[in-house]
């Protein structure tokens, strides 16, 4: 499991670039055309890394997950579950006794990817022993905190990082900086906080980024239409961001 | 200001290292001999990846915080405005115009570390005008969980990371799993979360790495007693763990 970073190339870690020499085989999960930009970006990170080294890339399908509302928890195990019927495929048809195989993670492999806990599901039946190394990488709240020049928490404060869909029903207790990941549904518009700020950032890294920061009332509707505007252009998104309110 | 990750020099960036390669002066807030080590570590990561340029390191001495425990915030505020004295000095004395000086920070700078915010600080005050490019780096929190082989958080469950201070008010509100920094006090051993698990990790990155996980029942003992050991020898720790009790 390599962590590449939220999309600027140059956020790979000396860690993951000895990682990704010594991989005979990088494991691919396919969402489709849609995210080929992606696609494309992985391969520059390959192609700028690694060195006179060979090494064969292995498609799988990733399959759908059912995104109704209801049973949240429930739909992503089960999609969780096939996503490990796919992974075990790929690796017993494709990596030898002895060969190194990788999955390439954006960001940071601990923060809200599966992929870890696919691969122990996978590992867990038995019958594919392989060890898992992590290599961590720079995750987009790190990289949106960098661009926006701020910290995530305030002096002696704690930072809940948190989804959309939680948002959604307040602002999380105990904690006056919130990151939000994974909102298709622009929670943050919808808050109620007086003085919150917004640090928000789509496409961290890579020469589409978009920044905007400013209080939430400020900002809010700027962010909905530029993130449905570039979401439109570009056929998807990818953003996060820091909610802030006055220490209490 | 340049993250160099949690300790393990492969775990800087090339982004970090190509800003290290443009950097004219090092300013390294000193804190005595204790932390020796890291001094030396951070000269490592120096001689490691700077090549064939001259640079300048330049030294202040870091004061002292008031660690009463009252009035926390106070105290900090008014260490952040002697640290910014500081640091305000050091830039005007040693750095000509057009040059370019960096702060290096262990982990990722927008997470528990003052820094960012003491340089703000001297940029308002007006009389030294400079501008700030922030590297994030891999966060301790981030090698934890790689190093453990796990995530930060269940699946769409939030995570907390907070300071041992507030841990022992109990367990936060409205995330199942807590990352814990700056705790100097165990905090964790007086959880009484029936289901608890630990992942601890202390000088995470080095040849002195100490991991232990298990439920908190059964292990808080021995990590206070490795921590109390390591601490005694080594005459500092840093250490971090994420605490996971069952998604509710």
């Amino acid at each position: 499991m390599i962590g590449i970073g939220a999309g600027d190339p140059e956020q790979v870690t000396v860690q993951a670039v000895n990682a990704l020499n010594r991989v005979d085989v990088f494991f691919v999960l396919d969402k489709g055309a849609v995210k080929q930009e992606l696609t494309d970006l992985r391969q520059e990170i390959l192609d700028r890394y690694v060195r006179d080294r060979d090494y064969r890339m292995v498609w799988g399908r990733d399959p759908d997950r059912d995104r109704t509302a209801s049973a949240y928890t429930e739909a992503v195990d089960d999609w969780r579950r096939r996503r490990a019927d796919v992974c075990a495929r790929l690796i017993a048809d494709n990596l030898e006794d002895g060969e190194t195989g990788a999955f390439l993670v954006w960001g940071d492999p601990a923060l809200y990817d599966s992929t870890l806990a696919i691969l122990a599901d996978v590992r867990e039946r038995g019958d594919l022993p392989f060890e898992i190394e992590v290599v961590p990488g720079i995750s987009s709240v790190s990289a949106l905190a960098a661009r926006h020049g701020t910290g995530l928490n305030q002096v002696g404060g704690a930072v809940q990082i948190t989804t959309g869909r939680r948002l959604a029903r307040g602002w999380p207790a105990g904690a006056d900086d919130v990151v939000v990941m994974l909102d298709a549904h622009t929670a943050f518009a919808e808050l109620t906080e007086p003085d919150a700020e917004i640090f928000w950032g789509a496409y961290l890294g890579t020469p589409d980024e978009i920044l905007v920061s400013g209080p939430v009332s400020e900002v809010a509707d700027r962010i909905v239409s530029l993130r449905a505007e570039a979401r439109r252009r570009k056929g998807w998104i990818m953003d996060t961001y820091l909610l802030r309110r006055r220490s209490r």
